[in-house]
């Protein structure tokens, strides 16, 4: 499990991770990590208007000040339970703040399970007061963490990163769960970022909210187009790396911001390649469009295309519908001006088919990634934008199993 | 084949529809639709921006004034296809107008089938040149052009109406095919509509928007989100009814309007019958929203949502997959407001779950028509939406057929 090791790499933190006892498959169900003070801490959630309970309670607790804790169950999401639901994320909250000797302001819920159901407050209770005195340090702590948020993932996600910052080494750490199921319920999307950067709050949001819109991270990734309800990005800097402190956006920032950027296209890469019945990752990257929005529309448009996506899954360079894709969308195109390639080879030029080997077309489509370029020749606005493919497995994953 | 007959029923249209050899398979691949003299026509085009060449032609078409004929051909969409396929297009409209003596601007041309490939107008000339003779009234003709205009649709999707205007009855008949594919191609919808109205031009063409655009008709339905780079709805007015002339909108145009509406829904639901690998339809009505666009939002985006889908194709009533899907477009929506019926059963109410016998909901879930209605009770705007499940069937007609 060694290989998992991440979320305490940076100093000042400590993990754990546990069954409470919420899952049928009595698999790891409950992961804590905490600081070992209160640090600046930053977020970002799902913009789905029906969102999870823990989502309004860690909006207002990112919003009141440092953090010190994140407390994650699976098992269960706590969405559209009303006011019992948000009760339920404040004693969950309360729990770990009682165990550890903090406020609940100062620490962020997050579940992810099936939608509609209470959450089982009494075992997340007990499992947290279990789980405390296993706080630690290292690879095992960082290992259990990583598996308990997970539902049906198949791998856990883990990755950091370093920098050097006036000298010292910072670390950067993240842990991440994609989309997958139960019984069955959402995909949801959660990451838990750690850093042992001194770096001023507003800069660590700063940077945070560059980072998830980074090409190919959190925000430019799409398994199924189904925005979760309960989709949590967050992230705690323990200031123990003793760098020279980020106090204003200057080089030492732009090093940690392209660190934290570097490591959340790691783990949405992860989280791509782990997406329910996917045996692709489709990169699509659309250049020179007239605008940043036009740019990051059409890639999406095209990644989420089922059409695509089953073309890709049947290894067909069917480009007609990558044509279609770009073309139904709200963005400026000028069909006589793009062109297409898929891998290395150009299919579309001067609004007309280009002349390639299909064979050569063909096998790049059957790459455990392909490559979707589309130069829109109308600006200067680019976007990279991860997908993949659509696959009996994924009907099977979502209507087989039924709650 | 007598059940097919329509598109001849309103007085003043003959039809005919053959073979031109464009399909590998042989089957019939092009369809006439000829009125005896020039008529008001109207018109509605796909909106993606990569359209194919027949809408480029067809909307100078529609525009220069009255028109004669449909040309349609199946097997080839002469799309992506550059200054070659503008060419084409007009070849196919300059064959039927010098067979049948009318101008070129008086046809209207369609095509379906695979993207990006050239039209073989060799073939089609010839077969408009063998098709001519044969234009007639009646069950064979109008059976013969429905079935034409199909790719690898299961069923032929016809439907007539008839309405008294003045004590005259004015019929109105339609021809439709929906998603499917050849080799494989890109889902195309064409409709194609007649009616011996005395109706004048801007009213026929309102009458169409308001058509297409009513709840359940064309612009309400999806079976993949994928718009299609050739869809067309037209239609064509003879006047021989002989009814009291429409010329403004007083009750009769309300009655011939209402009329058109239903035959647009009916083939509607014909077509999304018929989508591809679908075994339910997917009926969702969304009441009471704060704007008309904001009820089609919600609608469309809960009747695309592939979680949704796969679990109406499960039978399971996940009733959080519809909640999710709400919330997460850009319309107003407030979570402690709305209401989610599955058929007969309520599932979600007062932002939490409402008490209900699974199996009822799950008995609703495996209806051949299932019916969601979201009550977002916070206007006066409603919207019906129709959509399919997604079922292995769709990934294989769309992955394992290659080009």
């Amino acid at each position: 499990m060694t290989n998992l090791s991440s979320i305490t790499l940076p100093k000042g933190f400590r993990a754990a991770g546990g069954t409470a006892g919420l899952k049928p498959s009595g698999k790891p169900d409950l992961a804590l990590i905490v600081a070992d003070h209160p640090c600046p801490w930053a977020a970002v959630f799902t913009q789905n208007e029906v969102c999870g309970a823990p989502i309004t309670v860690g909006r207002e607790h990112i919003a009141a000040g440092k953090g010190i804790a994140f407390v994650v169950n699976s098992g269960c999401s706590n969405v559209a339970t009303g006011a019992r639901g948000i009760a339920n994320a404040k004693r969950m909250c309360d729990a770990l703040a009682h165990a550890i000797g903090c406020d609940r302001a100062q620490v962020l819920p997050a579940s992810t399970g099936v939608i509609g159901r209470h959450l089982p407050i009494d075992k997340i209770t007990a499992g947290i007061n279990a789980l405390v005195p296993r706080l630690a340090r290292g690879p095992q702590a960082d290992a259990d963490a990583a598996v308990a948020i997970l539902t049906t993932d198949l791998v856990a996600k883990v990755a950091h990163r370093t920098v050097k910052i006036g000298g010292k080494t910072v670390t950067l750490a993240g842990i991440a769960k994609g989309s997958g199921m139960i019984a069955p319920n959402m995909a949801t999307m959660l990451v838990f970022l750690t850093t042992d950067a001194d770096i001023a709050a507003p800069l660590l949001r700063r940077a945070l909210q560059s980072a998830v819109n980074a090409d190919a991270s959190f925000n430019r990734i799409s398994v199924d187009t189904d925005t979760s309800t309960s989709d949590t990005v967050a992230i705690m800097a323990s200031g123990c790396a003793a760098n020279t402190p980020i106090r204003k956006a200057d080089a030492n920032f732009a090093k940690f911001q392209k660190a934290l950027t570097d490591l959340c296209t790691d783990l949405a890469y992860q989280v791509i390649k782990d997406g329910e019945g996917a045996e692709h990752v489709i990169r699509v990257i659309v250049t020179n469009a007239h605008s940043d929005a036009d740019a990051l529309k059409v890639a999406r448009t095209i990644a989420d295309s089922p059409l695509v996506k089953t073309a890709v899954h049947g290894g067909d360079p069917n480009w007609g519908r990558i044509a279609a894709a770009a073309g139904r969308g709200t963005a400026r195109i000028d069909p006589r001006k793009f062109t297409i390639r898929v891998g290395k080879v150009t299919v579309y030029r001067n609004a007309q088919p280009a002349k390639f080997d299909p064979q050569s077309a063909a096998a790049e489509m059957r790459k455990p990634e392909v490559l979707i370029r589309v130069n829109l020749n109308l600006g200067k606005s680019s976007c990279t934008f991860l997908g993949c493919d659509l696959s009996r497995q994924y009907i099977a994953i979502n209507a087989d199993y039924t709650t």
